[in-house]
């Protein structure tokens, strides 16, 4: 890793020009601001940009990327910094580019059902702003109220309703990218079946920030679903639980999301809120449905009554009010604090394995927290097989530690060997890098590293990153 | 254009090492029948292949590879020809690797609901396989009956039922891809949600031959939809079917195809089948539905018969048995055939707008047919913006030929300057590469050939494609 010295004077100023000087943040306590994100990484002084830059235009970014491309200076582009893998750290210092002006949305299109939006809209506004109109932005990231769009993008975020939805990819329809050397790029467009070209749209999406700045996007939308429900679902065994998601999807009944929790889970739910662990529960779904209305949810709701109770569940709880509905929800969203109130510190993982594998991939962590002697409660998505182990142990314990990064090196192994991916939602950044060679292969690396040496030569967007 | 000239006897011998004897296609008259395909393309001399490989293997393909890129020789991949922009056509002579031995279904993993095939394997066979289990496939092209998963990957062939159910991009999770200098990719896997390195998978979709050669691909499927319907709706003006379309749409009631026809559309087919056109219609809405069963196909056929009333329809008739079902979708199917016999030639048209802007592509391509004086029948998949204008014409009178070039140019100037794109499913291949730089512009242009050189440093893929 190399870090710059100070900038030149004279490039300070170009970029100066360019944003306007109240835009430029040179300040050593100011920068040091953006220097992490929301990863488990720990702090590191050389990842303290030099500069940070807040453009509010396309020109501008523009005018920025061609000084640093003159330069050869790294530059990390960074939206709300809630990433968990490091995506928006300057590994290399340079300049941030923080995209947190740029928070227009521009146009929402009814009757092509589109809008388009700048980087720095938070995920919710998009979402809530579509609403309004009867439209839907499905993409939901656990952080969806602080992310922002370009780092949805440059992730390629998913979320609760992914089983059903899609992740972000399936949403963006064109975007215009501002490359390293200043170019300004536009791919893609509101013809809903285009193949002319290359889909370059899609590369950017899921490339971290290391092929080009996002300037704009346009997402498709759908029609937003007339009602919602929730459902709870207790079972014996995971793999019982994961059953019945399969049979559900099998049958065409697609619940809007698909949430799972092993028993640790469960048991640190009630350990928070000071209830008691139903007897016998191992597992549990929260299942949201949506549809046209309320017939649509109850005809819904009974297959699924059915479809668990032949896969062997042992409770069944339909929310029918408002409140009900809150109260299931909460025990899904509270489920994070939950389970990190458990241990001083807690390792989240992110890995996606085929969706029959699910009981085999938890089987496999239940064998490395009892190796490592650790706890790791497990949830997830079932309905797209991505799940979230929770390694928890006290990092200020060296012998710990040691004994958690077996564990999560362990629960990588695990999801490759089951045909899985090492990250479903969270992107590889700077924390799973050590991994990626390895889990794509030499054809693959090599691959990764030509795109990216055509579209950024002198590799100055977000060095160190993905591999 | 360069043509190559004979091979070197040592490089044919190291064909037929790789591939057999049998499987290296050097005589004249053979090697002709590899110089064309579905597309309106002339005959060209220089088009000839040299010599037909026809690997069985992912193996075999890798060692042709490796030989063809020492030796520098483009090499141009193909599987039924039945593309419409000449993709599979061998622009600069070489060798055809010809992919119709690669014909084997590999796994069809019913828990995932994933497939995964050879490249040579007919759209309809692999649709049909996974129907016998319950699964859905839904790519449909129009030529499904002949075209093989290759062609539908290399231009992401989409088909009627996108509306509802996308194009094959939204299918493909995997590819394994040899690349030019033989070494072999592997992308994308079995985990729905997977952020690990670049969307390497999506960049082969749609990029028509010319960054490597599929050798197997993974496809997510569907459960098969229970019951399916048509119904025919008719309308005075295109203007009016397109603003039902849009209110379903936007209703969520989305049918699993949305073909539209013009007027002269229907004149065409009254002349085919001896009937007389309907008094007043100016546009003809053919759709279908699918759902769960009898009573999910009834409400939303009295959804679509009520958004469709208040859109202004003259006409409205739901199929109630097999045999009218089959006679409804004989009209569509027909439609082909019955325009292409109003004159001696005709040139189909693949383009794509924002679905907001059909009415007015329709209403300009209706102005260039007055001013060229040359009938130009317009159907198309209503639902995304996809239509498939018919310049017809003879090509013989060169009067015409030269009208019926300027027609083309201008519907394609319709399209951009709308919003939309040059093809909607068809690919850019050789017929449509005069257009292609100016509708993506140089800073797109430069960025597709900074990709294909990264991953075709040689460029002897598919040459003389796209651009």
């Amino acid at each position: 890793m190399t870090t710059c010295t100070a900038l030149e004077p004279d490039l300070l100023e170009g970029f100066r020009e360019a944003v306007g000087r109240e835009n430029v943040i040179e300040s050593p306590l100011e920068v040091f601001g953006y220097s992490y994100d929301a990863s488990f990484l720990p702090l590191d002084t050389r990842t303290v940009p030099q500069v940070v830059v807040r453009p509010r235009t396309t020109a501008e970014i523009s005018r920025v990327m061609v000084l640093a491309h003159r330069s050869r200076i790294p530059v990390t582009p960074r939206g709300a910094a809630s990433g968990r893998t490091g995506g928006s750290v300057p590994l290399q210092g340079g300049i941030v580019l923080a995209l947190d002006r740029m928070t227009s949305i521009l146009e929402l299109d009814t009757a092509n059902m589109m809008v388009s939006a700048e980087p720095g809209v938070r995920t919710i506004d998009l979402h809530d702003h579509c609403a309004r109109q009867g439209l839907f932005f499905p993409p939901d990231p656990g952080s969806w109220k602080v992310s922002t769009l370009g780092g949805n993008i440059a992730e390629n975020a998913g979320g609760m309703r992914a089983v059903k939805y899609g992740v972000t990819r399936d949403y963006v329809m064109g975007l215009e990218v501002v490359l390293a050397d200043g170019s300004v790029l536009e791919t893609g467009g509101k013809a809903v079946k285009n193949v002319t070209g290359y889909d370059l749209t899609g590369l950017f999406v899921g490339s971290e920030g290391t092929l080009g700045i996002v300037s704009r996007a346009l997402f498709r939308l759908r029609p937003l679903p007339k009602a919602r429900g929730v459902l709870r679902v207790v079972f014996r065994t995971m793999d019982e639980a994961c059953a019945a998601v399969q049979a559900m999807l099998l049958e065409g009944v697609t619940p809007s999301a698909a949430e799972i929790m092993d028993a640790a889970c469960l048991e640190a739910v009630a350990l928070a809120r000071k209830t008691s662990l139903e007897a016998g529960a191992g597992a549990c779904l929260i299942l949201e449905i949506d549809g046209d209305g309320p017939e649509a949810l109850d005809a819904q709701s009974r297959r699924i009554e059915a479809i668990t109770g032949q896969a062997g569940r042992i409770g069944f709880r339909a929310a029918a009010t408002r409140e009900e509905t809150e109260a299931l929800w909460a025990e899904r969203r509270g489920l994070s604090s939950a389970v990190a109130a458990m241990a001083p510190n807690r390792l989240g993982e992110d890995i996606s394995v085929p969706r029959s594998a699910f009981p085999e991939v938890v089987r496999r962590i239940n064998a490395i927290s009892r190796a490592t002697g650790l706890r790791i409660p497990v949830f997830g998505h079932a309905g797209d097989g991505n799940l979230h182990p929770s390694v928890l142990c006290d990092l200020a314990d060296p012998d710990q530690a040691a004994r958690a990064h077996e564990a999560v090196d362990g629960i990588f192994k695990a999801a490759l060997e089951l045909g899985g991916t090492l990250s479903g939602e969270h992107g590889i950044g700077v924390s799973k890098r050590p991994y990626f060679a390895g889990a794509v292969g030499p054809v693959s690396l090599e691959a990764h590293r030509a795109v990216k040496g055509a579209l950024d030569p002198l590799w100055i967007l977000n060095p160190g990153k993905i591999w």
